[in-house]
């Protein structure tokens, strides 16, 4: 088990070719500066005052709500990021895969919440091994229905694990996603976990409200009436006693609806402690799209929000270069598929830059919008006497920070003259 | 500059949990089976013998055709498939960026075509440092504005290169992407790069075809003609005694219309050896939605085509669990866009398998159907009274390897009998 990152070599995007491997740690001792072309682009910068802000931010919103912050690793899958959030007071970090796990093992995270209900048998067999193995780590994961419990209990079982699997109860919504369609739904599971009380521990409820899409009041009617019926199982629960352990679990909330989560969950009473728990992933990073406008949103709805000074701010960008000007109002990016966001909508250009000439960078304009993407290109329109040359950089907006993480093997943290003072190693 | 990869660790999807770092090369040995649940899922496959038959099928169309191959690297980026297909007889490996191409040199390759114009001066500072360095690579890139050619004839005259850089003037298309969009302007583009002799070689003309989408006429006939202007430039480029080197290479040819490339380009009689470059990159892993279609019409319009036993056979799919059923006529799997390819087509669950009741995959039917995909999990129509349960495995196929490749960082060689016998690492 080690904590360290493998050296990084040229092999990586971003990585000036012929520069010998070197611990990435190390990487605010190269001098690099984005703006003198110290690097090939396309490349994916992390601007460090945004980061911190975002970070002081939540931190400020889970102390006012009293509650705890689990964030979703599965969003930047960076441990350093990770270990940040970690020494920022989260109680947890969020997971979905064997994988995802396997690396927050690797790095010492003691608290995992895999949002997933575990059906791989090598799977449970890593976890209860490291429960076995260190006392220190803790774990929880859902089950959403009788073959999951079944699948983890006797997998368990047969193995003869001294520790027992800490389990949720995941509470979905008709054409939702993945849990229980009603609370009679969950009786039903619940009693399948409780037949393997040597496995199976039943640590609480989850929901995630996160899948309803855009904010309208459509949305918002569907992530209430989700987050209502987490509530409605825990309390029914708790009524017939069937929660029993130290502390009950209450969890839900992606990066959307987080005060709708916590204004409902924080009035659920149950007869033991309780603790409510949010699992954004994408505050941290952020973006100017997608997540602006949720944050919009959230700032409009809750006075929460409105009380805490400043914002989110987008974090996360992409540089590239104008790579040609094939044809009045149209510019080819350096730039593409394999290194920005295209799955909610496609990147913004911002800022562009003209190296030996700008001190810094000058917003592009509204008339330069990106119109589709190749795998290694963004085709971009701009007004027919756009000042843009070839070997300009264009800096983008991304959004939706998880899948453009995911595009990159090491994406670079810089402050506010675009200096290179920090780098966030992934494993995708 | 090492050939070999990187210690593998459980850091990387498909490694089993606690399994010690080890050499990649050496995965056989490990004796995983896929179906024998070895490995975690999700989990990218290559069918070995279909990459062997793809291999052998582009053989002999090249064989036949007398055409050279110059495959496009960017779809895998596995330097071991570069490897396999120089040892087939690739004349060289086609790229796109900085990085791919300095994989490509850590690797060995020795002639590499960039489609792409350099306008990054670092990118240009380590190709030539290559090129000084090592009188056995080769390298071209393509051309397609007076700036593109003062930017390189520029910075490599500064820089006092020994080498030049070879240079392909790009032929592009209106509302295209890159290239030229006329032949005035290809004269124009020349006449820049004759104002570097010292830093610049001209060594032919270039074009893409594989942007016009989707076997329809109208996109056929955008096709033809875009080839045909290739072979105009070309034309008038030898006519004016501007072609000069020992060989010009023209080239064109995404994986879609090959056959049209061959057809017209093999027609062109210039006054000197002419080498038609095709650049295929999906050939080799093909899929089972888009270039399946795309085939079945080269091979409708194409003798020959027809002429060669057999055709391209999809390669690479990804194995999922079942991971939750909340609601009849769904199902959750434990794959996402994390995982599979979804900017052509969703991918389509082909095959299921029981973990100790089958004995081998079997086929799914049709009605069951992936209508949406979320960062970790696919949502998956099924029909009412479908048999599948929590813990099944379901194979998927893809459309477009590309934006598959691009998701794993090491892919899974198998035989019929879903045993591991080699592995992919890639480097995105």
């Amino acid at each position: 088990m080690s904590s360290r990152h493998p050296l990084v070599t040229h092999r990586t995007k971003g990585i000036p070719g012929g520069t010998a491997p070197f611990a990435i740690e190390d990487v605010a001792a190269r001098g690099w500066n984005v703006l003198r072309q110290d690097q090939p682009l396309p490349l994916a910068i992390l601007y460090e005052p945004a980061i911190a802000n975002n970070a002081r931010w939540m931190r400020e919103f889970c102390r006012n709500a009293n509650v705890s912050l689990a964030p979703h690793g599965k969003t930047t899958m960076s441990p350093d990021l990770f270990r940040r959030q970690i020494d920022d007071g989260a109680w947890a970090i969020t997971l979905s895969t064997p994988h995802q796990v396997q690396v927050a093992r690797d790095f010492g995270i003691s608290r995992i919440l895999l949002a997933n209900q575990i059906v791989d048998p090598r799977f449970i067999d890593f976890v209860m091994s490291e429960r076995d193995a260190d006392p220190g780590f803790d774990f929880l994961c859902l089950i959403d229905s009788i073959d999951g419990a079944r699948i983890a209990g006797e997998h368990i079982r047969a193995r003869g694990f001294r520790s027992r699997l800490g389990v949720l109860v995941e509470v979905g919504a008709q054409k939702g996603r993945t849990g229980v369609r009603s609370v009679e739904e969950a009786f039903a599971v619940i009693d399948a976990i409780a037949a393997y009380p040597d496995a199976l521990e039943l640590r609480g409820v989850e929901g995630f409200e996160g899948i309803f899409g855009p904010n309208t009041p459509e949305s918002l009617a569907k992530v209430t009436a989700l987050i209502e019926s987490v509530a409605t199982v825990a309390m029914s629960l708790d009524e017939k006693g069937l929660l029993t352990g130290d502390e009950v679990v209450l969890s839900a909330g992606g990066s959307s609806y987080y005060d709708v989560v916590v204004d409902r969950l924080q009035k659920v009473k149950l007869s033991r402690p309780t603790r409510v728990v949010i699992r954004s992933g994408c505050y941290i990073a952020h973006d100017g799209i997608m997540y602006s406008d949720f944050f919009a949103a959230l700032k409009e709805r809750s006075q929460r929000v409105r009380d805490i000074e400043g914002g989110l701010q987008p974090a996360l960008q992409v540089v590239t270069y104008v790579q040609s000007m094939p044809e009045p109002g149209m510019a080819l990016l350096s730039g593409g598929k394999r290194d920005l966001s295209y799955d909610m909508h496609l990147p913004k250009p911002r800022l562009t830059f003209r190296p030996g000439r700008d001190e810094a960078p000058v917003h592009i304009g509204e008339c330069h919008e990106i119109y589709a993407l190749a795998d290694q290109h963004a085709f971009m329109r701009i007004p027919e006497d756009s000042k843009l040359r070839i070997g300009d950089m264009v800096i983008l907006d991304i959004s939706h920070p998880c899948t453009t993480f995911d595009k990159w093997d090491v994406l670079y943290g810089v402050d506010g003259d675009y200096n290179v003072v920090s780098a966030y190693k992934t494993y995708f």
